[in-house]
């Protein structure tokens, strides 16, 4: 039996648990997990990309616990009533190969990107920093607002969506946070005197939502929504004025704002920065990029910490996800009854063969 | 809601569509899969070892239907009173990357296993083939008798296993089948005058099972039990003896008894053979061997059957497998108890900051 977390007992937990503790746990447990960067198991993202999206799998292994997380990308499924993004995930015991947790990460994957996007802007955004301009105010959004709040004490936003009425769902959704929002007519508005910078659009082409005159010198930006071949929100200008800091620079180059750049560019791993190998902002006036695709290793950290809460909230159920004959050399034992079954004709259209 | 279905309802599924019936479905559907050879994105599983095994993920995908499943190979479980393979998978919706059916595989790669070898043995065995030996009684071994009885008409068995309890197990197992049945006393004796040898031994090493002197003329060999780096059963001069068929050779040159051979060792591919397009038994005498290792097209089909008998028989749960939240681009709603929770302070140990 593994234990198995649908989206509404994700949410239980983050609600036991109380929203900062749980923003703190998770920054913590990725910041830890990206110290011991050498000890994960890493490849690139196994990715299956068709007309209307993209579906992949992220395996990582620190050779204790196996994770990995299926999740799409389908930017044409709002037409559809659909999210663009879903996803699950697991773990498994390295030692045994058992799957042992089973979880929706469509909502653990809002809040890793998020708490990850925190950690970086933790160490690379101006001290004493307050506003944030959030560009892009679909699903994820309201994540990146929360998680800059209670962990970073970000209490002002300057946001700006094309879409007015996902700026109406954001404005709702995050009501309660007591933040100060300031509705912007354009993404140079809402970028204007912001500390920071957040951009989660979700266009899957080559887009320009920031250019280098919109950025003032200090900022730090944080450029979430570029993150697959032929995706990005930044103009070549504004990356070659920027400090560029990334997850895993093989798949970022690949993936993130950094594919617009020779293969060649310096860019900073954030395990690096963390462990204090690399220097993070160079002065007051540096333009800080933290490039962010998503990296297994987050996925393998939001999975642990709902692994550990549920079993400290006891939330979640059980589930036979795999076989588990008495006698483990008995496979077919599972399918005993079929005798009984055979004997009696039930629901067998034809007799099996008897022959000698 | 995707539908799930754990070890017992595959079980239930196999009842009440009747053995027969569902493995004739099996082996059509496999057969039809690996004649559209060329529709399927095919890439070499995703692998992650380590000392005690391996875990791994492999990926196939249509253009319609994606399929992924997870297993892993640990030889040291059995002390541990645990299985050495276990297995679940999914099929997802290639237009919306949406998943839409889940289930446990170690009954389904167990089913998936024995009906491609029965696939590949109805084109490879010489016609009236009777007699298979059957060497390695693990948990696999009923699946291989039944498959080929049900299909292939196989009704007498030469068995053999160093481990006298595991003989011991497939002989009580099979007893409703009525095979006729002969206990042997080492693989030489097994092999001696079987139309067809089964090998599927589990250790993970370089082993000889079986050598050139103890395999008649004529014989079509089904090697199941070498499928990984470093595990094969046959010795490298039966190899050249045998013309060799394989499912998809790039991945059998690194895991099934190719690896023994040079890297432009002649091996046709089994939707070659099916297709007509290379030719199969070439004379009563020839030795042909269908070197096994599985295929995620083998899961794909095991799926994609299991699913549509799901909806025949009703047998299955719902499960929630992922987030849906009423309004797609709204995620962050499933949250929203949260504020209710935090005016009643409830389980919120501290406060949200309420800054202006």
């Amino acid at each position: 039996m593994v234990t198995f977390l649908n989206a509404s007992d994700v949410a239980k937990i983050v609600r036991r648990v109380g929203p900062r503790r749980f923003w703190e746990r998770l920054v913590e447990g990725l910041r830890d997990d990206f110290l011991r960067w050498d000890r994960f198991d890493k490849c690139a993202r196994f990715a299956s990309h068709s007309p209307g999206g993209v579906i992949e799998l992220m395996p990582v292994s620190d050779g204790e616990v196996f994770a990995f997380k299926f999740v799409n990308g389908h930017p044409g499924n709002t037409q559809l009533c659909l999210q663009t993004v879903v996803a699950f995930g697991a773990l498994a015991d390295v030692a045994t190969g058992y799957p042992v947790f089973m979880s929706d990460m469509t909502l653990a994957t809002a809040f890793r990107t998020a708490a990850t996007s925190v950690l970086a802007a933790r160490h690379l955004a101006r001290p004493g920093s307050r506003t944030m301009a959030l560009i892009g105010l679909g699903a994820q959004s309201e994540f990146q607002a929360w998680a800059f709040h209670e962990v970073l004490g970000i209490d002002r936003l300057r946001i700006f969506d094309v879409d007015e009425e996902a700026a109406d769902k954001f404005v709702s959704n995050v009501a309660g946070f007591g933040l100060g929002i300031t509705r912007c007519d354009n993404a140079r508005h809402a970028a204007h005197r912001a500390d920071i910078v957040t951009t989660i659009t979700a266009d899957k082409k080559r887009a320009t939502i920031l250019s280098e005159d919109m950025i003032a010198p200090g900022t730090h930006i944080n450029a979430v929504g570029g993150d697959c071949p032929g995706k990005t929100e930044l103009s070549r200008a504004l990356l070659l004025r920027s400090d560029i800091y990334v997850e895993y620079a093989p798949q970022t180059r690949l993936e993130g704002e950094l594919q617009q750049l020779p293969a060649d560019h310096p860019a900073t791993e954030l395990h690096e920065l963390l462990a204090g190998r690399k220097p993070g902002r160079a002065s007051k006036d540096a333009i800080t990029l933290f490039d962010s695709v998503g990296f297994a290793v987050e996925d393998f950290s939001a999975l642990r910490l709902l692994r550990d809460l549920a079993r400290e909230t006891g939330v979640g159920a059980g589930l036979e996800l795999t076989a588990a004959p008495a006698n483990p050399k008995d496979l077919f034992s599972l399918l005993h009854p079929l005798e009984t079954g055979q004997a009696r004709g039930d629901a067998l259209p034809e007799p099996m063969k008897l022959s000698d």
